[in-house]
């Protein structure tokens, strides 16, 4: 799905700068403003390299024109003490279940994602035009965060660069066997440099649960082997 | 877990205001800064009801100050194109990945994640200082996001740890200080076995990574230890 951020009535022209920032960051493009202030250079200065976004940005005078075309509407709030029978508030989602929801849709078409005003939020008569709201998990202490961080953990958890970033470089994995190996050479070597024999066995067990732990890449446990073959040379070297 | 924000050397106070938003936003409070740039008024506004939090932050001269007591030192950065043979970046997490895996080892303590400068983010020399790192997956084309956005993002991926803090009677895990301990005598032990010169660094690198993915407690350290003195001993004794 393709995500249409909508900001109704933005005052601080910073924080549509940070959003349009944000878009960018998340690989998004649509951006949607109902009524905002002035749009200036504050604005462009906070977009940095997302000036392009900002640019595009559509104007609008309504949150009808706002919504045309989108398959699902969903509008934020901070308000989470609401009480589930107020049909207004239903459904009510965190941002992750309404990923897992729209996945589930597996439609396509835009989603779009109302931001209130700074002040007020969405207030009643705009949460009515949505399909779902959405409410971020925060501190009852103080639930209500800047527009632009919303519009940020909202896009972090619906974008699709899910990830992509995290997996794309990872190293392939120790085989168990290659590990195995790892172990018998530092058994031997335990023998080597004369480690008590009533130690061994837990000590070893200890190694294996540290290594196991730390998932070893196959590069990295030929290192560790290249550091005990070093040592035992040069104990090997020194006895003779 | 407990989570510790730290910004090394913040450049903006606007986004050192907004980052104790986040931070009371996601239920969290510890803020400590590395050197930072003026906190003034601007700082005051934009941390608007979490000026507690601003105000309570603990302001320190070096990283190792500021990760003091951790269990976990992670660092984020936004340059997810790094290749796997740079031990630098390895474990290489998205905030999601990290979560999952300090939720699995059930442990207690802070979780410190340090947040680099707005124009350089975090260098070589501090990445060196963290035991996983942290990247938020976003766009290729502008991965680069705000300070305190990337804040939010993490801190509300990994704020939900909190809520499940069912912890278990764990054991403790080694201290930042114990773990450096460790390092330098495995350095020492590298120059007593005659490792080659110029591929220590890489080494030592690789196995800051390896033990801090493997999240060794307090008794693992001492262990790892006594192997090492073991063989420094077995190396000494067949000298003589």
């Amino acid at each position: 799905m393709e995500i249409r951020t909508i900001l109704v009535e933005p005052k601080l022209e910073e924080n549509i700068g940070a959003v349009a920032r944000v878009i960018k960051n998340f690989g998004c493009s649509e951006l949607y403003i109902v009524k905002p202030a002035n749009i200036g250079e504050k604005a462009k200065a906070v977009a940095s390299h997302a000036y392009d976004v900002l640019s595009r940005c559509e104007i609008v005078d309504s949150i009808e024109e706002a919504i045309k075309n989108s398959v699902i509407v969903a509008g934020t709030t901070s308000k989470h003490g609401i009480s589930a029978n107020k049909h207004l508030r239903m459904p009510f989602f965190s941002p992750r279940q309404l990923k897992e929801k729209v996945k589930a849709l597996g439609k396509s078409g835009i989603l779009s994602i109302l931001f209130g005003s700074e002040d007020t939020g969405l207030k009643r008569e705009e949460l009515m035009l949505c399909d779902v709201v959405v409410c971020i998990p925060t501190s009852t202490e103080y639930p209500v965060m800047n527009l632009s961080h919303a519009v940020a953990v909202v896009l972090y958890e619906l974008s699709e660069v899910e990830g992509a970033a995290a997996t794309s470089e990872t190293e392939k994995l120790a085989s168990v066997e290659a590990k195995e190996r790892l172990f018998m050479h530092v058994k031997t070597f335990l023998d080597e440099i004369g480690y008590k024999e009533h130690k061994k066995e837990k000590t070893m067990l200890m190694l294996r649960r540290i290594l196991g732990r730390a998932e070893l890449t196959g590069r990295e446990v030929q290192t560790l082997r290249g550091i005990l073959r070093k040592a035992e040379w040069k104990i090997g070297d020194v006895k003779n």
